[in-house]
């Protein structure tokens, strides 16, 4: 039906898109930040052809004043320009934190005409923007430029890593797209949509209807489903931006390429969340429906006792157990089953962990990766939801970022 | 009306009442343990009278097998014995963990006389209580002994400090009754009732309903607005036992004394939060009504962000504003107020911090306890809950505990 191929060079790989990163110093105090690893803070992304656009918001009722902004253009706009900073979150600045990025747009067409462009911030939450920093970019922008590696570092704020991912897509009869995606996120990670930015561009010629229906569902299935602290941000976006300038598309295709970006955008997030070491799947079925098996799963993801007994890396299930009887679910200790990958290491037969399992688990739970499942035993409820434990380095992150 | 005179000697105090805890040896792998504090592991409370008893227990599906116990047991019976040990909680045992109570209270028969009685555990999940352990402290307990200090100890885990509380209350007509509390308690601990063991004694000759009503609602503004990790254990218990023995009573003097114990017991438990430095109270007021304010604080005293802040000592409001906004209630950032203790640090007109009152909130961060008030603005909704902070010692508490 079609070959997926990925391809190194991030966004810049899609045809007609043009992105670049520089730094100028957005930071609150500089010296103590200690984020030696963020070589910039303002990056760009253009595309030569206006773009229909598909986007996802965060579910916290104080949205920042970049989604506000967005929200002002009437449904169905076309855009070619998305603006981007790390540092400063413009979220809870009032009607000036939406004035700033029109100034600030006014401003970018001396450099370059736009069309409806778009803004998206991450960082501190409560500060105005510095206009004149942000627009001292556009003097060091190459605007031309094809620098993903560039414009994904840009957008970090604790990230350990940059988060960028590209597939050529070919199709039966020889045509071919491209799609690719960056993203941010560390911290503040929740299933409710995580605190995140990421930017998806493509060249494939996909309806705007299509565009909405498989983002939609690549989101649920991907970003809906991990948790590294239970935190919502202020900030949240992913942005679907396409061109369509190969002429090239098929639904399958893009769907099953789309999943794979934020899928797998989505595990970088979470293997880099704040002081995590390893990331657990919690697997919840055989609940009485899958609303129930998500509750569950997410309660499993988000517990401070879950977490930190698997940074200890003790198979101590009892915690799994207690975690389920508090989501609230219905549930019976005598039809649960708990696993650690293949190992059972509960069930109403054998509660109490011998020796020898109990090794077995410890060696399962020195992986950097692997899966919790949890059967109800008694419907057909399943949710997988992702993890990961919680380390000093988490609450040392936490305690020292803005000052 | 009446007089409460805070009294010493803990439970032992109340007119009847006798209590003793020892150490059997019930830790798992006492070589590796670490909790020197604790110097005993089963208790006891008799009365020579027989008690009414009222009891709440844990919201947890998984109700420990001493709950169960107590809830096959007639309504509106009367017991005159409560058996407490720490270090295991007897709980996802099975039918077998409520067995092993009946077979260790079988043996208590050879030592006194027992009529319905209750046992209460904490500790660990998932192993069946040591029989001969337990059974063994009928030969170590002084029956006729008033140690509400040993008892107090004995049921401790993590907590580094005994929790105990007594009053003598005397009324107009000259009569007077005594109550006191002791409880357990530092990990575990979520608003929906906390991780904790509490017993409360006294010999106010108190209608049974009046226990019912009092209890419930002393539970709903003490245990019930605390938060140290949002966890809710399978054991969670508070016990109100009243043999009548003074034959005096007030409701208003005992609804006071009964509020005070139980307030001032959930505080020590706060205090004593796993690697907690300060209490924070989270009142949110001028919600829509009250049912959406108290999501909002609990939502404040459970998340990470916060928790870490307050931890950091690092007066960033922006954590607070956002996790109203994500906690899902109606809140509109124009209409938001928030306070630390007295001093203004967010409102519309006044976004940003200036350095001076950054410096004043800074200051009160410094505090081991102070208030953070957020007034949405928008209703007569109120609820105040109480929280910590979280510091690298939670997850050192938690990562090594039980191995």
């Amino acid at each position: 039906m079609f070959n997926l191929f990925s391809v190194k060079g991030g966004i810049s790989t899609v045809e007609g898109f043009f992105c670049d990163g520089v730094n100028v110093g957005m930071k609150t105090n500089p010296a103590n930040s200690g984020d030696s690893n963020i070589d910039g803070d303002v990056a760009f992304i253009r595309s030569e052809a206006l773009c229909d656009v598909s986007a996802r918001f965060t579910s916290n009722k104080f949205q920042a004043a970049p989604i506000k902004h967005y929200q002002k253009y009437p449904k169905d706009f076309q855009t070619n320009f998305v603006l981007m900073n790390a540092k400063n979150a413009n979220a809870m600045t009032g009607a000036k934190g939406i004035e700033d990025i029109e100034d600030i747009f006014k401003k970018l067409d001396n450099y370059i005409p736009t069309h409806n462009p778009i803004m998206s911030s991450t960082g501190v939450i409560g500060y105005r923007l510095n206009q004149e920093k942000i627009t001292s970019a556009f003097d060091k922008f190459d605007f031309n430029a094809k620098n993903s590696n560039k414009t994904a570092r840009a957008i970090m704020t604790t990230d350990k890593f940059k988060k960028e991912l590209a597939f050529r897509v070919e199709l039966d009869d020889g045509s071919e797209f491209n799609i690719a995606g960056i993203c941010k996120g560390a911290g503040m990670i929740n299933p409710a949509m995580a605190t995140m930015l990421c930017f998806i561009t493509t060249d494939a010629d996909i309806p705007k209807d299509d565009m909405e229906e498989l983002l939609s569902k690549a989101v649920n299935s991907s970003f809906n489903k991990i948790s590294v602290d239970g935190d919502t941000s202020t900030n949240d976006t992913i942005l679907l931006l396409s061109n369509k300038l190969s002429g090239a598309y098929n639904k399958e295709a893009f769907r099953e390429a789309l999943n794979k970006i934020t899928f797998e955008l989505a595990m970088m997030i979470l293997k880099d969340g704040e002081g995590a070491n390893k990331l657990v799947a919690f697997e919840v079925k055989g609940a009485k429906n899958s609303k129930e098996a998500e509750i569950a799963s997410k309660a499993l993801s988000n517990s401070l006792l879950v977490k930190t007994a698997l940074f200890g890396e003790d198979p101590n299930w009892g915690r799994i157990a207690s975690t389920i009887g508090a989501s609230g679910v219905e549930c019976d200790d005598t039809t649960l089953t708990i696993y650690y990958d293949n190992l059972l290491i509960y069930s109403d037969e054998q509660r109490e962990l011998d020796p020898k399992r109990e090794e077995q688990a410890y060696k399962i739970m020195k992986n950097n990766s692997f899966k919790v499942i949890c059967d109800l035993g008694l419907g057909n409820g399943e949710f997988i939801s992702y993890g990961c434990d919680l380390s000093y380095e988490y609450v040392k992150i936490n305690a020292e970022y803005r000052t």
